[in-house]
């Protein structure tokens, strides 16, 4: 079975592809750019919303739904924004089919054509801060901490499974202010929660940056990120979080009387992480032998195997181990299959990421024994029977911080400070990862950079050190160093 | 503040909507028939989502996500289908917009035509199945339970926040099965579901019908329902499961190997509920003085207030009850506003719905207690402080039984026999609810009573008695009597 996915080394991009297909994660529909994500894909997506939804919760934020569509002037009224969204969007212009008149099908009900068309929300700030305008009035309306989670939708022109498609799932936070550092500061916490999620949870490592003015949101004072590392030396923008000052609520007249009864107009902030989460996590982790789970998103942690097959010995040992995984909160399956052998077995949880499987075999447990093999490491090793659960959940603990660590250590090899244009070139096209260069704070030179490099800044990293320097195109004078990647 | 709710006696419709606006629950938009759920009422969804979903789950259902966009042609496939649901809808046509070369907003652009228009999903049949013949080979790979939650979109004339609009959020279930029986058992299993948790947790009795042919889903053989009755005697189709035969199968030529390597077509069932059920809700329960929620599905089950304010003493005693409550899984807010006397508070929890309120004064402290304030019959009582979280907790568990009680009783004193058209119609007029009679099984004699009386067939009950009579309009032989009702 791991022989269908494609090497790595061979063809990076088809590996990605032969992991989200085999591993059952998602598949392309029949509506262009727009994916059916499958059950085993969907589960992580649930796990991953439960913790983001608790940690949002957490920090006061609650959650409501904002309408699919979007009224077409809407856009039009932040200017950068419509610059940013207006652009390939889903336009719906009638409302009703009707049976063709010269034919078997249906057709477009000309009559019923929409007096203004609607988009398809590529993200909600316009029609949420239209709303906004009918629900503050007061500092006591402040701060208003609303997220969403919906579908979005963005006619992207090359799509890939995960990474970028048309539709895609996401969380919107949307929040309003009473001054400027309160939204900074959310925005800020933001970042800070979408980081700890990336580095506990899906055991991703990432910088937290600020984007260049080029590459920020369309309407943001500021966009916050945080950037990660693939296995193939490009960068994947993983969660962004705007400061939008106060652009949107001039734009939708949203203003508050303050505590001195002064009309003031109100600040803002907006924040999203989609399933390309997904599409990180599975190029963070995976090998050539299939998908690799961090064992605090994989759905299933363990899968107990019995050799050959099922038999109330191994039955009955299977019970006990299940019942104390089970208890202390481990999800656990006992795979009965009979007609299934072991070895196709072992392959197909592998491919799936299952983070550690338990071979139960007689032979085994006549010296109270039973195999244990893990995931990341593919290390197997026999353990006793006796308090096997708590080896295990040390295990799952081990194996969450060994893909973080080993992550870590394959990301920080490739942050290289590069301090000439050649240089540039040669590691970005032999080693890849994250350039640390000096950069003379221009849009032109950013492009001009990209044009030569297909590399963009990915970020101003948030710690990085004041360094007095040069411009690594222009020379120019600079005073700190920022991230360039080719980036997906 | 509860004075600006309109009477229920007055007028019904503007009550309805007079609670949904002052509970906080939804609001409309700035797109015709699209309501926002605001996060009083989005808070209610989530927890029917939690429950729903666990039991789901604990039947064997597996979440997934599917494309919001289907192709028109689709829509065609199944017969009954594309007269159902191709009617009325939201149709994408284009997929970008530009800027507006004679003015300064943004146009459709006439070059990015869609070759083939797409239709925003009513509901998901069609494109779930055009995708399960990839995913159905052998019996192996059946029975396929697979559930989403989504946004769905039917361009309604006609829209009332929650109980009818153009966008909704539900979930629906699709399901594919190697024979009649079982698809057959999948559709009642799921009608039982919602059943009882419509009875158990949003303690709205109903009744477990079958749908005549003029009522069923567009493309199903049989549709399962759950009708409840609304507190003005109009039924309220609170959730349907569908026996979909192979009519999808052979529509999207889905077809799976037996275990005698013979090709047939996979049998379905799919089912759905929305958020029309908070509308079923607020009208089961609610009163003059604003929501009342059945404590189970109440997001915030106990407010306390501490009477006139806050105060060290008084603030002690909140913490501890506070404490015990979250132990027992209660949730509970103290609320320590400064600004609002007790009264204005007390009227405002009445509003919401919250089931249980403690009053917490000095002076009743002195004698050791709280006084202790329920939502649904508005009794207020003096408590001991010792051992209130226990009183508290059996409190809930009666308001929730109280609930249910009372709208059964209210339910079942309007389902009546009538045996004439003359009494069909007095009775549906000056009392409402469910008129049980007899019927000849015919559209049209369906259609005709709903002509003359407004009233449908709600369904044909499960547990119906076999009894020998005369349709109340054509005198024909019958062989049971059916439920009609006015209906949402």
């Amino acid at each position: 079975m791991a022989k269908e996915i494609t090497a790595r080394d061979e063809d990076y991009s088809q590996w990605y592809n032969d992991i989200v297909k085999k591993a059952g994660l998602a598949s392309n529909s029949a509506v262009r750019g727009c994916m059916v994500i499958k059950p085993n894909g969907f589960a992580i997506w649930e796990n991953m919303q439960s913790q983001l939804d608790k940690r949002f919760k957490e920090t006061g934020h609650v959650n409501a739904s904002f309408p699919l569509l979007i009224p077409k002037s809407f856009l039009s009224k932040e200017a950068e924004h419509v610059e940013g969204f207006a652009k390939e969007c889903a336009v719906v212009t009638h409302h009703r089919l009707m049976n063709d008149p010269n034919g078997t099908g249906v057709v477009v009900d000309p009559s019923a054509k929409l007096e203004e068309e609607l988009i398809i929300r590529p993200t909600s700030e316009t029609i949420i801060w239209n709303t906004y305008r009918d629900w503050i009035n007061s500092y006591r309306d402040l701060p208003l901490l609303i997220n969403q989670w919906c579908n979005v939708m963005r006619w992207e022109m090359r799509t890939r499974l995960f990474l970028r498609t048309s539709e895609f799932l996401w969380q919107e936070g949307h929040t309003a202010h009473a001054s400027s550092q309160e939204a900074e500061e959310e925005t800020r916490m933001i970042q800070d929660i979408y980081a700890e999620f990336a580095e506990e949870y899906m055991a991703m490592p990432v910088i937290k940056g600020v984007k260049t003015a080029n590459e920020r949101f369309a309407g943001a004072i500021d966009t916050y990120t945080i950037e990660a590392l693939m296995q193939d030396g490009k960068a994947l923008q993983a969660g962004t979080s705007h400061f939008l000052g106060q652009n949107f609520a001039k734009a939708f007249d949203v203003k508050f009387l303050d505590e001195n009864q002064k009309s003031q107009h109100v600040w803002a902030s907006s924040w999203g992480v989609s399933t390309r989460l997904i599409g990180g996590l599975i190029m963070t982790h995976s090998d050539d032998d299939g998908l690799v789970l961090p064992p605090k998103l994989a759905p299933l942690q363990v899968v107990i195997v019995p050799i050959p097959k099922p038999d109330p010995v191994i039955d009955e040992v299977a019970e006990k181990i299940m019942a104390a995984l089970k208890e202390k909160g481990i999800s656990v399956k006992y795979d009965m299959d009979k007609k299934k052998r072991p070895g196709f077995k072992f392959a197909e949880y592998e491919m799936r990421g299952i983070p550690v499987r338990v071979g139960i075999g007689k032979r085994d447990l006549e010296k109270g024994q039973v195999e244990i093999a893990r995931r990341d490491t593919k290390e197997k090793s026999a353990q006793p029977v006796d308090g096997i659960a708590d080896y295990i959940e040390q295990l799952l603990e081990d194996i969450q911080n060994n893909l973080f660590q080993r992550a870590l250590d394959f990301r920080n090899e490739r942050i290289t400070k590069v301090d000439s244009m050649e240089d540039f070139k040669s590691v970005l096209e032999e080693k890849g990862g994250f350039l640390s260069a000096h950069w003379d704070g221009t849009t032109e030179t950013e492009k001009k950079i990209k044009e030569l490099t297909k590399a963009t800044i990915r970020c101003i990293p948030l710690d990085a050190e004041v360094e007095e320097g040069q411009c690594v195109l222009t020379g120019k004078p600079s005073q700190q160093r920022v991230l360039f990647a080719k980036a997906y």
